[in-house]
């Protein structure tokens, strides 16, 4: 039954809510390429050129978002992480949309039916799941349903995957090399690892990793430091200009290279240093981290403020990843402000973006990123698009707002997808979208100029142009 | 003097902005039961069908939001606390409602005046008082106006009152026994002076009471825990199924039983524990008590983060309670996080409701629930309504786009009064009103399908079925 | 190119969305004259009757925003701080300008030109930097364009600066002396260097210039506290009524008068002391200064939560106040309930407005105010409109909700400048039309009562009324 009030779901004006949204989405928006400059999207199936038996495999095999979701919605972890098959799978997520009305997973989920398998009209649910998900197979055993058509049809010009500096990077080299495919496929370097001193259990193995990559052996500080340049370096030739870590908080104390190198020794040899000890290690190693990227032009990512594995017994049944962090709230301000500090002082800050998963902080970035920008390069300190839990129409509001107020948003990168899916060049759009009715609401309100060309640019400008000049791609 | 720009103050309409608003509300959600499953009601006026002689004994005697804009109007204490009449005091109130535009209690009282005393179309202002007071006065003298009266026209299925271990529940069993009473009254265990060790002048009269209801000597923390498991038991045998505690902040500490038992060794013979002692004490019992719940399937509710009694003069003139009390902001994320882990790994955690009372933890909330949902039980985990301070529309709006965004809606088990007066009732028609406007005005924009029942069904689980099922009435 | 869907900007109606609040504006708040209680005007300024050469003069010699902005947008220093020429200066803000859609600046910019400068219907931008300059600055070389005439045009009946209690207000007596200018000057009591003990090279000089204002020898904390209360007396007699502080947080440790002597009897002879020292006699002063004002029944602001001077290297190239500081995120609520409490108890709290720098305390601040409402004197203790970074349109929006919602809105003090400008009182413009677009969009929608008068007078009281009655003026 339905209201003669409201519109039709999800139609071509969706989020659009007013004539200059749409105006900006349709008239600038829309067609302007795509630059995923962070993503987690395997090199491996980029390479191979990915295929897949149904949607269960693209939806429900890799992304907690979903699971977590079912849970909470009361469905058996069988029919999450569990060994049930993909068409249970499959009924189980569709039985849960009903359930999911103002979660992003709502919209995400139709939005990725509609774009790439021409589902719209009809709303995912257990009365739908059977025509739904024989329809969507089929279109996945089309010739022209491969990880590669979606991206060229998704008009991405080039991504960004995250990877190890211990990783060959072979994939992207036989992807740069495969004059048959145009979009361009970059390394990011993610060195998480090396910070981990307090986790012998990682830290080990990955020294192992990072020798054989490097070549060479690494048992003190300095050659840790060697072996990360070679990296770096090898990074830098395969066409890397964005790096990436993922901090609790700003790791930003004081600790000379003679300190940082005695932890370091430690834990070569499996023990564990105490706590002041490894962020004292982490303090000096992130610093030094960003340094090297300051010398190569390259931009560096941090995401900070996660609360990891919070759940002991599923990390240990199901490893990490799975859906069982949340949002932290260590202080943030003294330290980021030291962090920055001390490498602008050095002349060796980076340009840099800055993700906050508690959206309290929102404010806090944004006028932080103020204190360093250096009237050189243009929106050199990015206060980033909403992440993770953040990814979502609330969240990216917020970021955007607080932007607004209190720097340019004028000068903003833009969407990223950080995703493990193929589908998700969807959240452009959906960013896009948003983006577009905030201006055009503005605009709508008299809060700025009626003047399409200039808001349009502006438009352009977040939705690609920014990205591209930015990055030096 | 009007404009012709506006609406009516308060229509049938009231907060319903949209068209499918207003066809949620008037066809999903008004005729809905209540179940109010945690308020503060004295459950002896039930029990004895309490009755007012005027409005000032209703509104004005036992309300701290009141006495505190009052005051903050720079209306005397003698108006709020102190000894001045009825009359004295409703007039006070009168006068200062003009000055409560935007407030909560400008809304409350209105409402309230409209729907259990037919004013309205006049507001509450000096002008009115005497006209509005007596014609209050003549309703309450009525025959049919009393406290059961009041539940019954609001319908009212089931309330849960707030009670302690130490109470003997013979109100809740005589009104059970009440035969020409069919709401139910149900108790709560709050069993918040268990945890108080730190506060001598409290601990040690409660331990005396515990003793007597228990009828047994409670020397150690054993017997502690012996007593508190008959009182829940008997609690339990009384119809209870919730429980609740009001803390600063998680409790979390590694604490052994040993160290358990010698805190309150200390505390029982009215020495005070260090700080960290009282810490570790408290939370090894918030752990034993949750542990007692889950034994039960009961549902704990977990209010944290007030800052309590601020205000050192007025405490030692008129006790707690009295309007002296604000948001606090502790860390909140890693202990709530170990809380619930622990409890996670042993099988123990019960279904919990988390209130926090400063907003900036929300979405820190919405997020935590997502560990440890099981897959098992629907919504296990849950995020209260906006609490105290915060149940107004920013306060609750907020705590319902969180919980959109970052979990399932759907599941929530939503409102409840919190409240000491019997005529709260019509903050379940104010919720209501907000969360069908919320959802209605997504209809209208297009954001969630045009589809009543399937909205509406939505309106309906929130508004009364989801606490139903969720708490096992 | 326009399109037909959205209005002129910045138009009459400028942030007025509803007929409701067109009429509020329009009819009651446009011409309440200005009481702009807190600003940084220099006194010798308004003495002086100062006038300026171009443009430039007026927007970038002094604006801490305007740089932070041009710098984001990577304009180089020399054109900020630098020794660029005024006008190279103007061209590269208005090249700046377009890519600041949506941050303040570019609301205020365009009001500043309206309002001052006749210029609208045009943007500010590098096609028509040059003619906007020049048209300016015609403007500006007019005999009717000095501070006093623009002071007079903006209604402006009372304005309060800020001076260090060493300060002699001889530009504050002559201003009162001279007849030919109506404009009460008050000063402002701000003794925040007495507070720096930590920092000798303030601390030193500033005793020696306080010893000569005061003149009195300052050996001892009873010698400090003397000079200031002469001082203190002084400013009262020029006509003081408020005095202000800005805090990272608020100070309320335990601390001695002999334990404070002993700290202070170290930083009088150069020597640090430690960080708990430095604290603890902080404490002691922050108290002792509120009780100054409480005895003369002044109001004491109090500015926290800012980190200041992040950025080492310009701070060493351009000294404070240059645009590198940002918002902090120190704990609060407990300190400021304990600072507020000791007063309290010994009946010596002063009227107090607080104003907090990040917006996530919000909420803290405005129930904490309520802790300390007396029923005395209404609204004693005031939540300040956003202050700094939060001086925009969702800051001093989530200002006016979280004390709507949890305090009393019609008591609110209301806007301030806070500026060094003398074009800012169009800030006073921009808070009323917001206010007037809130209220009246509560109309509209049926929240609050459609009775414009009593609707109105809130406005009145708020623009301008509460604030003569609340200081006393």
């Amino acid at each position: 039954m339905q209201t003669a009030n409201a519109p039709e779901f999800m139609s071509e004006d969706f989020l659009l809510e007013t004539a200059p949204a749409r105006e900006l989405y349709h008239g600038y928006a829309a067609e302007m390429p795509i630059i995923d400059y962070h993503c987690h999207l395997p090199p491996a199936e980029i390479a191979g050129d990915k295929r897949w038996d149904n949607i269960a495999q693209i939806w429900l095999c890799d992304d907690h978002y979903k699971w977590r979701a079912m849970r909470t919605a009361g469905v058996a972890e069988r029919f999450c992480t569990g060994d049930a098959s993909d068409w249970e799978k499959f009924e189980k997520y569709a039985e849960t949309m009903p359930k999911l009305l103002r979660n992003p997973l709502y919209h995400w989920t139709h939005l990725e039916l509609k774009r790439y398998f021409g589902v719209s009209g009809r709303l995912l649910g257990p009365d739908t799941a059977k025509s739904i998900y024989e329809e969507c197979n089929g279109r996945i055993r089309a010739a022209d349903f491969s990880c590669r058509a979606i991206m060229k049809q998704s008009r991405v010009e080039l991504v960004c995957t995250t990877d190890d500096p211990a990783d060959s990077l072979e994939d992207h080299r036989a992807i740069a090399a495969d004059k048959s495919f145009s979009i361009r496929v970059l390394p990011t370097w993610r060195p998480d690892k090396a910070l981990a001193a307090e986790k012998p259990a990682v830290f080990g193995p990955w020294l192992a990793r990072l020798e054989s990559a490097a070549a060479m052996r690494v048992s003190t500080l300095d050659d840790l430091l060697a072996a990360l340049k070679k990296r770096h370096d090898f990074f830098a030739e395969t066409g890397c200009r964005l790096s990436d870590r993922g901090i609790d908080t700003f790791f930003a104390e004081d600790c000379t290279a003679a300190q940082a190198a005695a932890v370091f020794a430690q834990a070569r040899d499996g023990k564990i240093p105490s706590p002041e000890e490894a962020l004292r290690y982490k303090s000096f190693l992130l610093h030094e981290l960003a340094v090297m990227d300051a010398e190569k032009g390259w931009t560096q990512q941090i995401h900070y403020g996660a609360l990891r594995s919070a759940n002991a017994r599923m990390l240990k049944k199901l490893g990490p990843d799975k859906g069982f962090d949340s949002i932290g709230d260590w202080p943030a301000a003294e330290s980021m402000a030291r962090y920055f500090d001390r490498l602008d002082q050095k002349g060796r800050l980076p340009k840099t973006i800055i993700y906050n998963l508690n959206p309290r902080d929102n404010e806090l970035v944004a006028t932080m990123l103020g204190n360093f920008q250096d009237g050189v390069t243009p929106g050199k300190l990015q206060f980033g698009s909403g992440w993770w839990f953040l990814d979502q129409l609330d969240g990216m509001a917020r970021q955007i707002e607080a932007l607004s107020q209190l720097g340019l948003l004028s000068q903003f990168v833009g969407m990223l997808t950080d995703s493990r899916s193929f589908l998700s060049y969807t959240r452009h759009e959906y960013f896009r979208r948003l983006l577009c009715n905030i201006l055009g609401g503005d605009m709508a309100r008299g809060l700025i100029p009626n003047d399409l060309p200039l808001v349009g640019k502006m438009v352009q400008d977040i939705s690609y142009n920014n990205a591209k000049r930015y990055f030096g791609f």
